[in-house]
């Protein structure tokens, strides 16, 4: 990675992080600037825009989730083995990146309607994947006849919300967290057990 | 309701609009006295500061989400009513206080640690009922031997999710969602399911 990588890397964690704290709208550039020990101007040499820095944020975020659930979409041998695997891969996007996570929930949305609406897409993109996920289980015989969507929201809005209260400093390891989970959804979800 | 109370609620209501639309960093009384077309001088005859709206509008969610579990707690027959009942609560909470409900849940950690920690006791026993609940329903045999906390947590991050996705304009009554994440989590619950 070369030095102007290094420092575009550098400036997105920070920018991240005072998306985070103070939000977007009360982020300026100077206070990206002052946490960096940058001058203002030198940081309009590697971005040209907050709006870029949000829009990168929250697109790798994007570009994260979409890549957790197309590998346990790939690796998983059942619905049971692919729900587990989504489930981890999301929580673990959400606990090795917490800042870009509650930018990518909150913040996104302060976006522009063009970058806006190329976000939107991957997210119903991934959405439509944990349906599919969810349909397909019903299709092969391991899960009840719920409705997709719905199963899909628990599943989501159990890990999502996550982001509010998970600490990596405390006694769970996102993997846990996220079988636990699996645990509980899945013995609603498992066909033969109504 | 007299003129001044209820231009004090009106205030709120702003108020509650311009945070969760800008963020409460991003929003100050100059943009709340506009909305009201008032003058900023007037708007200090009825509040002190901009972190007194603030406390007074997570101060009313935090009680509307407790009176609905204590509600539940009440009127409920068995665990399975009870949590049914409290997911239904919750949910209308948030469909009624849409603007609330999300200042509730992301700028109330704005608030200066005295106020904050009032908030976060009311949080944190609205939490434990809702452990109290499930631990209850284990201990009666409703529900299988899962951890309270965990279970407690997958239903609560359900419907406090719906904040994000739920539209009042949409297909779904606030009942129709909670009914149904309650039959989804529910199953999970039931003893016998296994």
């Amino acid at each position: 990675m070369g030095r102007s990588t290094a420092r575009r890397e550098e400036i997105l964690t920070v920018a991240g992080e005072l998306f985070r704290q103070k939000g977007y709208h009360a982020t300026s550039m100077q206070d990206i600037a002052e946490r960096l020990q940058l001058q203002r101007g030198s940081l309009y040499a590697h971005i040209e825009s907050k709006e870029e820095l949000l829009f990168e944020i929250v697109d790798r975020a994007a570009d994260r989730f979409l890549a957790g659930i197309e590998q346990a979409w790939r690796e998983g041998t059942t619905a049971r083995d692919r729900l587990r695997r989504a489930l981890a891969a999301h929580m673990a996007v959400i606990a090795e990146h917490r800042d870009t996570a509650s930018v990518f929930f909150h913040e996104w949305r302060f976006l522009r309607a063009d970058l806006r609406s190329r976000i939107q897409a991957k997210r119903d993109r991934y959405e439509a994947r944990w349906r599919e996920l969810i349909a397909d289980g019903v299709a092969r015989g391991e899960f009840r006849a719920v409705d997709p969507r719905f199963a899909a929201l628990l599943a989501l809005s159990a890990v999502n919300w996550a982001y509010q209260w998970y600490s990596p400093d405390g006694p769970l390891a996102p993997d846990d967290v996220a079988a636990t989970f699996a645990e509980l959804i899945l013995k609603g979800l498992e066909a033969g057990s109504s």
